[in-house]
């Protein structure tokens, strides 16, 4: 039977996540009644201006800086600055002895422990306290895109670190703890479970078909818009109601594989994606996150290893059954997100 | 270099989730800190008395009765009710003709799809609107676990089921959408990805030692309390912050394998520690989780399948780091929870 929008509920495995959804129509409310009911706006509580510190002229207030850019340290007008983390997820390699550094046994239930070495970094998107990530032109945003690189190609020349997480977490719901545009990398001793889970996936469908399933998304019906290097889409079994993808045309293994044209085109289509979901949605709280591939991943599993960029915004909230099960309810088919996200205009030139 | 609180950060890797946890006290605010900032008080805005559908006369504005306790529908005061959920997430088996009903593929992408079939009932575990389930006696907590373990049988000659999934929401940063306390079993086509995850971790641990790991959480620092039948704990690689498991102590595979004597045993400990949650956090909203065993499981798994309850107050949000990489930051470490959790005085008069 049909449900009230005529579309039936329905499960999808995508091979990436190597994950089912179940996408519910019942369930949902129009598109447009789907827009954030806590938009982003300014945080009246937020600090700003003196209390900031990352805005420009407060730079005693961090942790100590990575580098910045322009890379002029005498130049007190820089445009983009990579901190520590005043809180850090993990410590800083070479804090502790090195004989600690190997993975130790516990016998408590049989789990296991390793010793927390890593880095937390911040990156200050800009100077200024009210300017957010999609305020920058594409060729900022691209110096954004080129720092997170760079930081990559310094971590990674740490045997410890496994894999690096460059992620963004824009507006209080979704996580983030200053309103002062900035994201965060978080370089691990471990292949966390997402990431193998989905080499697993793509090796899986390579194996079958003997083609990168990254490279195979361009359903017609999926695509947002492209770029001269980039496509977005909404991928076909999407987690999350209007999560978008921005995946690179030719196969590429690594985000810090991006050269400065690339960055730049990213840029572009990254900003227009996240003008369009504000748009649409009401300036929702959102992620990015990039998925790339282990730092040392093996030559076998370059072939469908394939690194893309994912935005989710937050329209509702994790529950019961998604922590039990691991199964998300999606009640926006992706079709019909893309459609969405693919006819609204928007203002580029601000 | 030890942080503040003396503690270094750690990964724990848990074999029953099969998933690293970062433990990063830097991050953490002391346990007294942390209570919830939105505490479930009754919500203003909540339906009540005439206009919600779950209390007890307004049995017209639901979705179909499944069946009551006391049994007798002659009886128009009934404890419990489990009813159709008015807007499930699966539609329930036969709407869609048979021949449909097989798995069918989809070439976008080389993603799957299926057909989204299945059962979403709402267990309503008081008649009155203000009663919440902690606020029940152990004897008629029993009775709500005996009537999941009722309906689980019921779906269970279903052969397309192959999981089901018991969850409660409780507030509506937890996911529930009415306040009235209820909880919902969501019976699916497929065995979830977490059940599986599961399963291979048990496994893992179960070649390795020869034992059921479930079978093994018995370290003293992380229990909490135990009853007749059952130890409660925070797990060593807790994903969140005061999570709580309640643990069978004999080994048992299904939850439905429960008899009277265990539900009312069960429920005297569950509500013991909802009562301490709320106690120690400010009355979080929470969800909480039946972790079974898929519906026929193989002969061979049932010595590495032991099912337990999760218990899992919502005290932070999940951001771009744990979307991204399945990693989750825990800022509380399971032993200091359990110590938390383990000495403080309720009144289970009340």
């Amino acid at each position: 039977m049909a449900t009230p929008t005529g579309r039936s509920p329905e499960l999808r495995h995508d091979p990436v996540s190597n994950r089912w959804v179940i996408f519910s129509p019942a369930r949902a409310k129009r598109p447009s009644d789907f827009k954030s009911k806590s938009p982003e706006n300014p945080d009246p509580n937020s600090s700003s201006g003196n209390s900031c510190p990352f805005c420009i002229g407060n730079e005693s207030q961090c942790a100590p800086e990575i580098f910045r850019f322009p890379p002029d340290l005498g130049n007190p007008n820089w445009k983009i600055r990579v901190i520590e983390n005043l809180f850090p997820a993990l410590s800083r390699t070479g804090e502790y002895p090195s004989e600690d550094q190997q993975r130790h046994q516990d016998h408590t239930a049989g789990g296991r422990s390793l010793k927390g070495l890593g880095f937390h970094d911040v990156v200050i998107e800009a100077p200024v306290h009210s300017v957010q990530l999609s305020d920058l032109g594409a060729g900022e945003i691209g110096q954004v895109l080129l720092a997170y690189k760079k930081r990559i190609e310094q971590i990674a020349t740490f045997d410890s670190i496994k894999y690096i997480q460059v992620f963004k977490n824009h507006g209080a719901s979704a996580g983030a703890s200053l309103s002062h545009s900035h994201s965060q990398i978080l370089a691990l001793p471990v292949v966390p479970p997402a990431v193998s889970t989905r080499l697993d996936g793509t090796k899986e469908y390579f194996e079958k078909t003997g083609k990168c399933s990254l490279c195979e998304v361009r359903a017609k019906e999926l695509i947002i818009d492209e770029s001269t290097h980039f496509i977005s889409i909404v991928p076909f079994a999407a987690t999350f109601a209007f999560e978008i993808w921005i995946v690179p045309k030719d196969h590429s293994s690594h985000f810090h594989e991006l050269d400065s044209d690339q960055a730049v085109d990213l840029a572009g289509l990254l900003r227009l994606m996240l003008k369009k979901m504000s748009t649409q949605l009401n300036n929702p709280p959102f992620n990015f996150m990039i998925q790339t591939s282990p730092l040392r991943v093996e030559e076998s599993r370059l072939p469908y290893s394939h690194w893309f960029l994912q935005i989710v915004p937050h329209l509702g909230g994790v529950a019961g059954f998604e922590i039990g099960s691991g199964c998300h309810i999606n009640p926006v088919f992706p079709e019909d997100a893309a459609k969405v996200l693919r006819e609204v205009n928007v203002n580029l030139s601000g």
